[in-house]
């Protein structure tokens, strides 16, 4: 293989690095408005009014209110359709759309915006997950809505909570008591995590325009082209060739652009204004449009002397904000994987995804497995402890293996779990004397592993098309979001035709002309699109050896592909090169030829049980960490880190490389300083000042990214998908490291701040070294 | 049938009455520059020094000579690569490009131009094609190139001529000598016709930029994506993958915009500056840029008594100006039609693409048949004349018929020739008494008819996409000029799936999403991307009822498709619409079908014999005009027109109808206004005010259009084509009405002005009424 394997320069790099790339925020079409959008201030309150009037008098200004949008069924969501485009008679968090505005200049829409006088009625307010599952708490989405179906596993009559409980996982096997009756150890605890932001460079943007077909043309800064399409298709009822979806560049996402979010106010507000609109958000509004879901996990844990884990529950309360967005997808995937890559006999697992009134919890990297992760990673050290077991080799006893089935019932296959722990163990000199600390502070380390499924069933088209020349164009809805998937997908394509991958050209995704893809998500665009396309490739290459096969006077069977040619095998002076097979095909240098191909996942839960096939394809990574805690200031400070993830078969290395330390540092930040923080409803660090983001001085010191390649049976030549993998370990062994450090001591709840070092080290004064 | 035969209002009509349509002089790219081209205004001249010293020195002025090009073939042409991007050492007709400059405005270039110096050294001009083939012409191309290969049907021994004559082509059946022994009559004249303009009222226009790989991305107003990609990348040295060619909405072409022009100058001085540049030609330079052949047709004819035409020999001078462009693709069309749609035993058909000092000749509408309609259409009524024979009769007794064998070898099927005859016949009135003229005036009347062939061999690739709700996509190269492309594809889509037109959304071309077509020429956009397109929903509608079959287990060979469902024929309510089978095939509503079709036109005529297969389909068309003639001003005024095409079928009548009005507007304004006139080598009439378009006021004040539907074998729905059909027999009916006005005088050279009615009159005062 010659492409594949290969650390091929991004073919977005030249122009990312000279600024000549062209973002959604970059936009502009003649006759273009601006909007700016009126947001609530209060967490929760009846909106009793609306008085546009003043502002849409101004010049040039128009106003979007619900008032306009009573001639569609506007509220949207993948799960729930339960987000208004604008505030119809309630607001759920400050920041909640109420009106848009639309002006020649983003100033002169801000400035409208004051003329619009909103009569407020405060409600009551809740913000705990926990607290809003209870039966008196107050309800944020009082119509009873179609439930049931989101209760995966759940049987109806073990229902319980409010009607903030918007859906609900359960899955079990074995005998829950039993396991526990015959535990020698019972561990319980709460962990929690509290939402974070995704820190995405490039804010939601989106321009949107209607032409006088009455067609919908958006360009959006958006992870799903595909699944936005669908959603205006719905909202403004069009048919999908009605509403194209062009996605450039984006800057930065994360999962903070997964499905419709701020499209569906653009697109309203400009089918009023009969013009182009453009949104960029602000910060704040960034903040107040994603974050990840803040949980509570209640975990309890019964294990054998010999560190056998035979029993475990988890509940755990996923805080989805105001609206449901992908909640009730990432809650159910965090309730089936709260059990950890671990054979464990009797496992009961539930997650509850609940409204409070915060800003809406979406996607983010990991999507809702990193709240488990935290919980049952850092219980796995209390428990080694305890068993005076090292955590390592606790671990060791009770890995899931080749071959063993999962709770969903899924049977895990080759999984490259146990390698990449002993590979990070290596790497952070597991078992080695612990460096002797400066006076005033101590060291310690910990490690971690992880399991993670993918998104399914879903569906990834690609379309080939051969030049005459022989060069080669790929058509897909994947979205180039920095992650590499244009250089990626080109090297699958490459190694499957033979030719160079500068000789492959990879599109930006435009619903108009590129076939469907499910989302830019789930670390599936390698594994999916990328098969989709390799298979793509091959029914072009099948169809050269065939052309060639005549034109060659050979048997096909005796043909084969190298640097671009069709050759005779055992006879390299008989070969033609594919631009050679074009012309003699077509007659002239000239025409098409085309391969497309669906990759299409099969798999899914079912309601009554919570089992079934949860994912198509699983990874697996682990982390381990040295961190050096201030005992004065209880500041912690990661000096080395190793991660590894089993990434099937590294397309290319480099980038695997660069994922693997992406992840490793947003979850370094999830893990030591990040928090959206809330204060009586209020948000008050909405922006990169006030919310502390790691910057490079926190990198640690010494950092080993390791890939291990356990094929996979579907992805494109035994890929995985690496995107998120190495962001679930990593706090826990952070978490663990500081632990370890401390004699014991910890923390329980992200992000491990001085503060909460110091408070558990003064909970277990024995611990202080 | 429902949206075939339907007059479907146009998908861009919206668009484009409310101005919201963007054409490429549109374009806005962020930095772009502005160029201006320095040109020659010496018809023929060496050049013997470019010195751009001051005009480089001005501020963010961009300057491109033929210095900075010595690293590229950069001659290019796509029957001869004779033309440079600009001069190198010569210049050949007024307008030719000397040098370049971008800067930031059209002005700052504009004022850059004056501060290139250029020192010429005039050379000897020849501006008559036939003048220009003689030995002791002075030669424009004085570099021997390999031209034989261009002499179809030439044997090498038989060529004479100037180095000027840069391509030949002959065919001939039977005996000629021994066919005019056997002529009772022999007609020998001579026929011209001026250079003329397109009037394609969006100039050329290109946007030029280079991203950091290194790839070129071209927006252009042209007629030919695929063809000026490859254009590009020949020239540049890149693959197709690297040259990116989309086209918006174009606003009128006719064959100006055929293949590169302008793009390679662009492209160049973008690459220079490195920055974006924008190049939209004024009037004058489009003047410049494309015109229609001026030809010289000498025709003799041998005719029995009977009105049989038993000899005729044909030998048309095509002036194809300074370059060849597609010179020698028209000439070879013209010639082997120069005998018209008539049973001739014994033929000789010779044309000669010549060099002259005018701008270049290029595609217009007809492709070099309109020149020699004109003649033999216009002898045809002096033979009728003569013999007494009524000028339809004379045409009907020796029209091609169905299963005739054309000069080329190909055979007639079905053509609707006489039909369309007798068509604009009866609408014409023809054979009752021509109404009384005003005293001063004379009317009379005409008819003629023409046959033409279409472009072959050619490749149009279509790529049809179904959405998960049954709406689809076309992909397709094809360019929609104004002629309505995009409206009539989605009809034959929709009718293959029975679906509304409004569910399917045709693309407009981007080569790096739209897969090859050959050209948007040669009326074959219907006919050949028309069949693809068909082809390709087919393929679909076959995997939907493949799916349906399964689904409703049913067989497929029990199921049809009716208004977007697939239903068990008998038994309507098992059926299942497009949506829920998408929805049941991949498991929720997303996903895509692909359709894929190519369509292969298969031909070409041998280069010693002339003979081959010519045409993949063929044009039939008549017209008959009543003109008006002032006998003191000489000046001829259409009254009546009638204009009939054999398109096979319609697909959408309407612009059927349109597409005639159009052409025949066109073709009256070759006949009775225009000509591009060049006084000692300088044009002197480049713009609209002095060039005479007809305008509305010269509309006939009747007009018929008749559509004639002799289904094709290969065409979508048995369609042929209509863009040129009407183009060639309007002038000489016209000719022929106003020769008939005036009692047989005639005008052998376009345009019929007053002039000439005046001096025709004169020649033979007997014609005087």
């Amino acid at each position: 293989m010659t492409a594949i394997g290969t650390s091929v320069a991004r073919a977005d790099g030249p122009l990312k690095v000279t600024g000549q790339v062209q973002y959604t925020v970059d936009t502009q079409l003649p006759g273009m408005l601006h909007a700016k959008v009126l947001r609530s201030p209060y967490p929760h309150a009846r909106v009793l009014a609306v008085d546009a009037t003043a502002a849409a008098a101004r010049p040039g200004v128009v106003v979007l209110t619900a008032a306009d949008l009573t001639n569609l069924d506007h509220a949207f969501g993948v799960a729930l359709r339960d987000q208004p485009i604008v505030a119809i008679d309630r607001v759920r968090f400050v920041g909640d759309p109420v009106a848009a505005v639309a002006a020649d200049t983003p100033e002169a829409a801000e400035a409208a915006l004051e003329f619009i006088d909103v009569e407020y009625e405060p409600l009551e307010t809740v913000m705990d997950p926990e607290a809003a599952a209870a039966d008196d708490a107050p309800v944020l989405h009082p119509v009873e809505r179609p439930r049931a179906p989101m209760f995966v596993g759940w049987p109806a009559e073990r229902f319980r909570g409010s009607l903030n409980v918007c859906s609900g996982y359960h899955v079990e096997q074995g005998d829950l008591d039993a396991g526990f009756a015959s535990a020698d150890h019972v561990f319980e605890d709460t962990y929690r995590v509290p939402p974070i932001h995704h820190g995405n460079l490039e804010p939601h943007a989106a321009v949107a325009s209607w032409d006088h077909r009455g067609h919908l043309n958006v360009i959006s800064s958006t992870q799903s082209p595909s699944i936005v399409r669908l959603q205006l298709a719905e909202i403004f009822g069009l048919t999908e060739n009605q509403v194209r979806v062009v996605v450039p560049y984006v800057g930065g996402a994360y999962g903070s652009k997964v499905y419709a979010k701020i499209e569906p106010l653009v697109a309203a507000i400009a089918r009023k204004a009969g013009r182009p609109v453009r949104l960029v958000l602000t910060r704040e509004e960034v903040f107040a449009t994603a974050a990840r879901h803040a949980c509570t996990v209640h975990i309890r844990t019964g294990v054998r002397n010999d560190g056998t884990i035979v029993a475990r529950e988890v509940r755990a309360f996923y805080d989805t904000g105001a609206y449901a967005d992908t909640g009730p997808r990432a809650s159910k995937k965090g309730g089936y994987l709260a059990g950890g890559p671990y054979r464990i006999e009797h496992q009961s697992l539930t997650s509850y995804c609940v409204y409070t009134n915060k800003a809406p919890a979406v996607a983010y990297r990991g999507f809702g497995v990193p709240q488990v992760v935290w919980a049952y990673e850092s219980q796995m050290d209390d428990i080694a402890a305890r068993l005076a077991i090292d955590p390592l080799e606790l671990r060791r006893r009770n890995l899931i293996r080749d071959g063993d089935t999962f709770v969903t019932g899924d049977v895990l296959r080759n999984p490259g779990l146990d390698e990449a722990l002993e590979a990070v163990a290596e790497a952070g000199d597991w078992g080695s004397p612990v460096p002797e600390a400066r006076p005033g502070f101590a060291i310690g380390r910990g490690v971690a592993c992880a399991i993670k499924s993918t998104s399914t069933p879903s569906n990834s088209a690609a379309s080939v098309r051969l030049n005459a020349d022989g060069s080669v164009h790929l058509l897909t809805s994947s979205v180039e979001i920095g992650q590499g998937s244009t250089t990626a997908l080109a090297q699958v394509i490459a190694e499957t035709l033979s030719i160079p991958v500068s000789r492959v050209t990879v599109s930006l995704p435009d619903t108009d002309v590129t076939p469907f893809d499910q989302s830019t998500i789930s670390s599936r665009t390698t594994f999916s699109v990328g098969r989709a396309a390799t298979d793509a490739a091959a029914k072009i290459r099948q169809q050269l050896m065939s052309l060639a096969a005549s034109q060659l006077e050979a048997a096909v069977t005796d043909l084969d592909v190298d640097e671009g040619s069709v050759f005779v095998r055992g006879s390299r002076d008989r070969s033609l090169t594919f631009a050679e097979i074009i012309r003699r095909h077509f007659g002239s240098p000239a025409g098409s030829l085309f391969g497309d191909s669906v990759f299409q996942t099969r798999g899914g839960l079912d309601p009554l049980t919570g089992k079934g096939k949860a994912s198509a394809t699983w990874f697996y990574s682990a982390a381990a960490a040295e961190v050096e805690v201030d005992l004065e200031t209880g500041k912690a400070r990661v000096l080395r880190i190793a991660t590894s993830a089993d990434v099937g078969k590294a397309i290319n290395p480099a980038q695997c490389h660069l994922q693997n330390e992406g992840s490793m540092l947003t979850a370094l930040g999830s893990a030591l300083f990040e928090e959206v923080v809330y204060d009586a409803g209020q948000p008050t660090n909405s922006s990169f000042l006030d919310y502390g983001m790691p910057s490079l001085e926190d990198h640690p010191l010494e950092f080993h990214s390791i890939l291990v390649e356990h094929p996979s049976e579907d992805g494109p030549f035994g890929a995985r998908g690496v995107g998120e993998s190495v962001i679930s370990p990593v706090a826990p062994a952070i978490g663990n490291a500081v632990a370890a450090a401390l004699g014991g001591a910890r923390v329980r709840e992200l992000p491990i701040s001085p503060e909460r070092v110091l408070a558990a080290v003064d909970q277990q004064p024995e611990a202080r070294a």
